[in-house]
């Protein structure tokens, strides 16, 4: 079975680089928005509508698990797409994890990968780094002010649990879900990845 | 400064075991129970009843650092009694992790140690491993039912965590206040200090 690092991560704790940089040392494949762009072309909607529908605004707010659907004022048009996506989703990171040893950052991967055994990692800091990385990273946080960004970083945040549990049925964060929990307020993606690295070998 | 490991645990997820073999590993000092033992020592009251405030009863379930009692129906005396076991335990942790390296397990070391910047840990799995954990180690709990073995476990850490919040003001198990909060559901306690070791090198 192929080695699958999965990531899920507080918005501005350092996660997705440190996927990125995990991946890279590893000589392995790193995914988070190409596996949008992949179900963007596998299902010949627009990629940012997409992109709405998966990462900001899900139409239905309920386990998938549930077997039941809520259209409450919604097309039904819309949820149908809305159900082709995450199953098209599901469906890329299944065959990608497939395919070969891989990074893979969000996109509940740690769940929809639960068959394969992925060393499952969640990264989270204090919000004081958080916002400290975001101003060094960003360009549509930094002129935002310090109430603005702890603001946006709390939503962004609010809509992955939301998302989470969505597909997943599950608390977003809850560490039962997670192999080991990095707090990287004391470090940076570099230290934590060397931490990772001496864990994998 | 000297090399502090602090262990939060949950009941069951072998964090105790882990903590100890960690400190033989490492040849270092490993206190739990002593703290209590000393205390008792120290404030001239039975041990037995020091347990009982320290890790089942705490009189008062409110943060220290508010400054206000509620007696309410308490003795003016116990409520003094169980301050100055606070305080006392307070010392004695301190006390101990200047005098040389160590491991802590429990005790809320990872707040009272703050200052010495330790390597805080919490341990936790889920319900099955440690309810799996308990039958193997315990002579107690393994004369319960399944029903009662995890009635008795969520009850032991519920305690845990209205003592954390007591001495600290802060929730226990939160991730924030831990550096690495490690799964046990599907590693022995010996592959967990292995992993711990892997990071101290």
């Amino acid at each position: 079975m192929n080695r699958i690092i999965t990531i899920g991560r507080e918005f501005g704790s350092g996660g997705r680089e440190i996927g990125k940089r995990l991946a890279e040392t590893l000589k392995i494949a790193y995914y988070d928005s190409e596996i949008v762009t992949g179900i963007a072309k596998k299902t010949e909607l627009a990629e940012q509508y997409v992109h709405q529908i998966i990462e900001k605004k899900p139409l239905m707010f309920f386990p998938i698990t549930v077997g039941k659907t809520f259209y409450d004022g919604v097309s039904p048009l819309a949820v149908e797409q809305s159900n082709a996506i995450y199953i098209e989703q599901r469906n890329i990171i299944k065959e990608m994890a497939e395919k070969s040893d891989c990074v893979i950052v969000g996109r509940c991967a740690d769940d929809i990968l639960a068959d394969m055994k992925p060393l499952k990692l969640f990264i989270y800091s204090n919000m004081e780094s958080k916002m400290e990385r975001c101003r060094q990273n960003a360009s549509v946080e930094e002129k935002m002010t310090d109430k603005e960004l702890e603001k946006h970083i709390l939503a962004v945040d609010k809509e992955r649990a939301r998302y989470y549990q969505f597909v997943t049925g599950k608390k977003w964060g809850e560490r039962l879900n997670y192999d080991l929990c990095i707090n990287t307020s004391n470090i940076n993606p570099s230290e934590a990845v060397e931490l990772i690295l001496k864990l994998l070998r």
